[in-house]
């Protein structure tokens, strides 16, 4: 499980950062990809990892500005030249007219099954691919989503020792047991699997916002996640232009950070006002309020361990 | 004059080289850039050359397709950062419910006034700025357009060894007669402009096609251009492949220039099946039908000098 920050500029691209997408990346998970938000670019700088547009199959767009969303029918058009699995694509309403106005104007012929799905106000938006996944409407200009992926808990480890002690040696009865089932030992006694299994590990949360001001709703959306991306449009110093274009400083995403409890704070969506000598004093700023809190650069991977 | 090309690959970008989009530079001749198509990622290219999105003042799609259209929203959305001057747009049927759709679906507000055309059919688009443009539909798929810009002829030089025989010395008058006024010596004399300017020099022509089969609208867009940009989405090897596309062979494209008596045939769109390493070959392809074939290469930039 890994974050891949695909573009880390708000609103205009600069040259030496894109606008947003971040991959999340659930090979070892579950086999694919998803995406949250896609500017222009994002399927270029695809070509500069290891992602390939076929893997990814769902798409969450946090709100309709273009800069989180008009890289977008691209990515959908050259996944047509990767024999590319089904694509559910997510995000407020007025995507779906987006996405068709898009295809039909420019002839576009999509090779595999795109479903995009509205979403009117927070909801869950389902529980498939070992996660949960919900998603939260956030406060900007114009209708906001953050998402919330939680993965499914992980099941304890089998207690073979006990088992052995029983005269239970390794086999196919230990997959049983595994998945809770109960097995009957020659001597008719009855091991039933969830009595031999270790306490389940919970599973990780990631949360990542669109573009926001400070708000409790990301409170609510990042409780206690292991990481929270959080836009950070604004330096400490601009804090007065924040409110006014409803973004968030980092200052305010550090904030947010500490009271949702988060592990770590992960920020983007920075101004091409800052230069990337900028950076460092940001990250300072936020880590005044909140310790463990990072400036994302473009094509940075953050890795997220599994919970202990 | 310069031709900077900001994307050569057909259909699909790939790691060195980016969807369609060509700059036409005419600070030198009338202060602005024009471009032709805008593909995805148009806006970061640029970010790679001395054209700033707001000396971009027309930009003309050749057909809906997204590897030449799908830059142009967010290009749009940009200039709006850079207290850019008013645009004109060019395009098939269609380019303006795209435009609007995209814009008022991401609730972009641009702040300065684009007015889109579309484009029935053939037809002279303007004479402005020192320029004729004309649009002559070409052959493929979907409506695709190629583009004539045909630049004003320059008046003669003042020929002024024979004033001075006249005993008219230099001052205001001369200024009059450049323009082709009639000046009344002290004399009584009459000294008509026309009679003492040198031959007018033709303007520059240059054609820039969309995707195509060949075709003799080519020829007639072209005639007598000094530079022609053709597609060449396929290699000589893959001829079989083209007219099955509508699209053309690096030889096709060759044989058009030379039935047009082009000056220079600059080739693009070429698929992304051929590494950088496979564009020699096709140039040498070219070359044996027209001597005069470059293959164009990302931000490669090509001058085009004033004729004799």
């Amino acid at each position: 499980m890994e974050l891949t920050f695909l573009g880390t500029a708000a609103g205009v691209p600069s040259p030496t950062r894109n606008v947003s997408s971040i991959g999340l990346n659930l090979i070892a998970e579950n086999g694919s990809v998803w995406l949250v938000d896609a500017g222009e670019g994002a399927q270029l700088q695809l070509m500069k990892t290891a992602i390939t547009p076929r893997r990814i199959t769902r798409i969450f767009i946090t709100h309709l500005h273009g800069d989180h969303l008009f890289g977008l029918p691209g990515l959908l058009s050259t996944r047509s030249f990767h024999q590319a699995s089904p694509l559910n694509v997510y995000g407020p309403v007025g995507i779906a007219s987006y996405v068709e106005t898009s295809l039909r104007l420019s002839g576009t012929h999509l090779t595999y099954p795109c479903t995009v799905h509205e979403i009117p106000d927070d909801q869950t938006l389902f529980h498939a691919d070992g996660f949960t996944v919900r998603a939260v409407k956030l406060d900007h200009v114009v209708p906001c989503f953050g998402y919330r992926f939680e993965e499914d808990a992980r099941p304890g480890e089998l207690q073979v020792d006990r088992l052995r002690a029983l005269g239970l040696g390794p086999g196919k009865d230990y997959g049983r047991l595994k998945d809770g089932q109960t097995v009957v030992l020659p001597d008719g006694r009855l091991v039933v699997g969830s009595d031999f299994l270790g306490e389940s590990r919970p599973g990780r949360i990631v949360a990542i916002t669109g573009d926001t001001s400070p708000t409790l709703r990301t409170v609510e959306l990042a409780r206690e996640a292991d990481v929270l991306v959080h836009e950070s449009t604004y330096a400490a110093t601009e804090a007065d232009m924040a409110p006014r274009y409803t973004h968030s400083t980092c200052v305010d995403a550090a904030h947010i950070g500490a009271q949702a409890g988060v592990g770590r704070l992960l920020l983007t969506h920075v101004s091409q006002r800052y230069g990337d000598a900028d950076l460092d004093q940001m990250q300072e700023q936020a880590r005044e309020v909140f310790p463990q809190s990072y400036v994302m650069r473009d094509l940075q991977t953050v890795d997220l361990p599994l919970r202990r």
